[in-house]
């Protein structure tokens, strides 16, 4: 455990009935069973962010069972001169020590949940933009999993937020809790008096809980933008794979109607083609004719299909919509071969 | 920075420490954390709107930082008329200076917030209107990335808008801010006098406030239909894809089944082209006997499958539904080749 | 301007300034700035209703800007008897004009939102139960676009109606206004006195309020779930659809099937068919042979593969699945042709 | 008209205006706008629910227009009994007469509703079951008519039971109009010295509209979870159509390769077919080469086109999921016909 | 039914009426109608949640009806000790012994929801997993099925505990309410006493109750957070599912090309095949000259699909999007067999 005062910090270890005596608090007040919680207790404020558990007193800030996670570097080098009041950076180095304690701790709070929502907006916006990427035929199915395992992330910082949100929430619509807050002023008899003069802490501390909770509003806001995004963007990415198979149908479809012309006029290839007395063998003339009528009548029952097709998918009541003169051109057009890929 | 006297507009430029000297501030009030906010301190109301900074206190209304982001020409022409209380339109002029004030301030913002909708909303209708043609086989996929990048700018706005009423409802919602903003009231003491004969600020304030909290609320119900309409209409897109695809894909198996057919057949002439004896080959109607067979029996097999077809896509209870008789008699009818097309 | 006293009507024209004087109004409470609200201002209530702009004083009704709406009809020949009091049908005739008044535009108000209710409702529900119709192989694309034209109207309708509840809230949750809204109270000194003997105007009003809220919630009841029904058949033409392409897909695959059967049987006839020596040519027996294995060959194929597929489509785990056994059965005789396709 | 007092039960007809004056309502208490609301007016209960138009006053249950609604046989039945008191499952006994007939009003409501939900409640689950079926390839379309009738119902279900829900809440947020339900309370003085001396009727009330009120709370919940079921099970029914439509699209894919085959290497046959001289008429030996050729070529570029989309369809980074070695195995052997089916 | 006192476990029987003359409660308030409940009536608290029923009064602990519901072994082996106030991990164990009861039935409940979380919570993350995996071409539907299931198990947690949250929050709302179950402070005078020096037992109960309010807003949390999750999983399958299908679609459109390029060459072979004269039978070249055509042909018209399906699946406005051009390349030697089919 360690021990931070007015600036110096020390490190020590004690048993936690010992720290319960000294801040004259019970076993349950330091249960710590929310992962967000602040609550006031007999002029002690205790906090919950997460990993990081803390008790302000009105002139020491405690934080318990700091090891291992990863809060070392911001405690020794950020915490203390914040707390310290040489930080110049923040606001309230005017006020009691509970506030600049409080601050620090929600700032430092703050600060993860943006952090976190830095690292997972670039991503998603990134394999957003190359998913929508209309060229594409098919979605890159690896870029999907990692679209979801971010997905994934920005629900649950999505919920933190709402709690951290929540637990502010909960103080500011409560008079009573803000007031036992500012524990300096219930402890210093000296504050006592100049808060009825007018000076008032519990207006300052609503501020600072306020701006925090505004702060959280802000990511509350930008994370449901995100969803939002991701949401639109998987419409889209539908729409664009159903265009793509549809074009690629219809393209189907035209040289389907061309083997089926082929097949049928080859059957008469086939026919003469059987070792069969026809009458026909001799005549010179029967190969052209029977050739150029097999080519030709595919070519032309190709071209049928294909302006029946253009006509198959045009809408049933064109009369309301002006343009589709000109779109029946081009598709009666379409029998040629070449217009009628294109 | 810049200085707005009742009517008198003058540039200058003081150091931040000054400025909180003279309006008897804190470093900390003029830090503007938040985007959007308005906050009363010290009979000064400090304004924040996007990129706006304004402070205004009963005679004067001080924007800080203005230059570089677009809005001289809007502080230039716009906000020195109405301040002064000739600009006729405004209905405040016979109020203290502080309602002329935030009445511009705020109607530049409804202003901005409805110009970034009047830009958004005819390109998303136009885009929309383009996508749900029915007759397009596909979604023009340049058309889709559009409509993305506006549907995010739309989700931006709400947001803003959102904001921006909250800010709001957060004054209206508390009687003691309202009052404190009436900042003459308190620093002129003949004002003072009268409202206790019935001329009440506060009562003004908040029509001011609720004012433009409606139009915020108009805006906001605006986007919410739009979109709204946005996923409507992709449905209907997904719809029309998914439809054009069917009977894509119906003219694609019919015709499936006649290549089927000519198959089928066509294997016979191929039997009979094989060079193997088949004791038929002297005899000349035997040609024309396989023939017909081969054509007519392709034709036949060809009309069982798509009266078969026909049948099949029928829903398996049809005495339900009475229109299903004439319905059958159309697909049976559909064996021929050309209605069967139709 | 129109004019409406008691029971006669007048209609005149007069200039703005001279209205507001002669109502002790000022010129920033006739600007009408919101589609819909209800204001009471110095005993006199405004309200606006879309296109209606009317001012209720203890004893007549203005309509302001009357002409070119379409609402003359209505001014003329309902509005005048309900003032008048002989409209046997409104329950207010024993109240003070006002209440008449009030009542008869907050009639016509839920009036017209239920007519456009009225004009959507039975095109909607036309359009989707011809869209869902199960024997539809496609939807039919000019109602589609007719639908989301009416789901159009149906969200701004929505969206009118909720403006309306929002204002009558607004009135019924502060006490205060709706006294205000009681204006014969304030002039009248008799009905003054009564009020105090028990006879209540602002329960009379709060229940008049209360009553066209909960018509207006009613509306509001039907549009939610006219705007479910679409979204569920939305979700059943998809399936719909769906189901259609699957069944043609399968049938397809089938098909497929056998052409592939066919030409892998074909290419022994083509191997015989070309003219080079295979030492068979002159056994008669070879020929029938060949061609007999070619056929049959062809039809096995088809059924092992058609019974591979009716394996193929079975869920990876039967024993969970009791009818499992009954389904196999009928897929493995699905080899034969006919049945096959069934 | 029916009269049912405290035990026996008469039916009578009388004037509307005669009704009036013997409860000493205005007519306008008795128009009955809504569907369902309870209101307290003059010491008399005015209840309607749906169909029922009741007035329960101090000793006494009138319910009006009683005929043709189906109702008969409820009101005799049941009804009666319950008020006498006899039916023990009440328990309410020892209460005044109008908590009698309350609770039988409201336990008939919610009866009702229940019913409703038992009806539909079932035919959804039974419907969804057959729906979800992962052995179907399409959707019973017969089925989904059923199942979006039954969708529209329970979400007019749902309606009616906020509808229910909103009416009693707005009673129970109002201490007074409790207070004014307790119409026993303020006729009978002895009753009303009773109360002061601490049996409370107003709390008695509350506890009984509560109760019903969290009756019609449990209905709500079990609706919106069959509602999250039917949006559920149409995902699994989409992913279910999309997977056997994907299986079949494979399947087709690789009889399409087949055939492609086939028909390069037929090419070969037809061109030595032809009836020109390729100098290779007389090798025996060519005959074999070539046929064996043919076959031999089809089954090999068969076999490279299939373990090519077998590569194909593996993720395009396959180091991140280590089982793809193994799949790339299996594929890589799939050039086999039949385990190429497989 | 059982006994539990401070520390003693006594079973016994009872009948109803002796119980509600003991407890001097009414029958009704025993009757249970709510799955889950807590009401405080005459110094007894009575808690519901679901199977379980239970009578605290101020010394005691009852459990009614608790045979064959499976908490036999909860009750004998963990109530005891907890009531005793033995089991150290209960914080409560210096308070009166409701609180001690209370909170051994609170958490029992919150175990049991939690519990069912985590039977369902890994379930539905493996099926997620195995069903996202982008290397499946088609979804198991036996896993579907039990998704589905789950999902249905899921949300049926939810609303207990929405029901279990809102039945905490109505006693949390309403400050007598908490007051009455601190049924101690009303029977034991010393209490009382006690109460009005400062040790107050309210705000101890409003701790205990918010304590289990928040653990089971943490659980809904949890559960809304693997809604979301579930929603998006079938999102990305089925765009997994799509782009497989596309994928497959645009290899067998390129396959279909080439047996369309083979076909209308073929065709030329026919005809070369049939029984009738062309004069050219007896030129040697002419075999090699229309042989090599035949396949030369396909080859380039085939290769000329290819590129024209290449550019086909472009954006419409190439020149927005830098990476086209590459692309183009590409798509331009996709002629050539292997390349065109990568």
């Amino acid at each position: 455990m360690k021990f931070d005062k007015d600036g110096n910090v020390t490190t020590f270890e004690k048993k936690k009935m010992e720290l319960y005596h000294e801040l004259s608090l019970q076993a349950r007040d330091l249960r710590f069973q929310h992962l967000t919680s602040i609550t006031a207790r007999n002029n002690n404020i205790i906090i919950r962010m997460e990993a990081l558990k803390a008790v302000v007193t009105p002139n020491s800030l405690l934080v318990l069972d700091f090891r291992g996670l990863g809060l070392e570097r911001w405690l020794v080098l950020e915490l203390a001169p914040q707390l310290n009041g040489d930080h110049g950076a923040l606001a309230t180095h005017s006020l009691p020590f509970e506030f600049r304690a409080l601050e620090a701790i929600l700032q430092h709070r703050v600060n993860t949940l943006q952090a976190r929502l830095n690292e997972v907006h670039p991503v998603i916006l990134d394999i957003l933009e190359s998913l929508v990427d209309p060229k594409l035929l098919s979605a890159d199915r690896s870029k999907l999993h990692i679209l979801l395992q971010n997905s994934k992330n920005l629900s649950e910082l999505e919920t933190d937020i709402k709690v951290f949100k929540d637990s502010l929430l909960k103080i500011l619509d409560e008079e009573e809790m803000i007031e036992e807050l500012c524990v300096t002023k219930w402890t210093d008899p000296r504050v006592f008096e100049e808060s009825s003069l007018g000076i008032d802490h519990a207006e300052e501390m609503e501020l600072l809980l306020e701006n925090y909770f505004m702060q959280a509003e802000e990511l509350g806001n930008t994370t449901r933008e995100l969803k939002g995004l991701i949401d639109d963007s998987e419409s889209v990415i539908f729409i664009n794979l159903d265009s793509h198979r549809n074009v690629m149908m219809r393209l189907n479809l035209q040289l389907t109607m061309g083997t089926f012309s082929l097949s049928l006029f080859g059957l008469m290839g086939v026919a003469f083609g059987m070792n069969l007395e026809s009458t026909f063998e001799e005549d010179p003339k029967v190969f052209w004719l029977v050739t150029g009528f097999m080519f030709l009548g595919s070519g032309l029952i190709w071209r049928r299909l294909l302006s029946f097709l253009g006509r198959h998918l045009e809408p049933t009541i064109p009369p309301q919509i002006p343009t589709v003169w000109k779109r029946n051109q081009i598709n009666s057009k379409g029998g040629e071969v070449k217009s009628g890929l294109r």
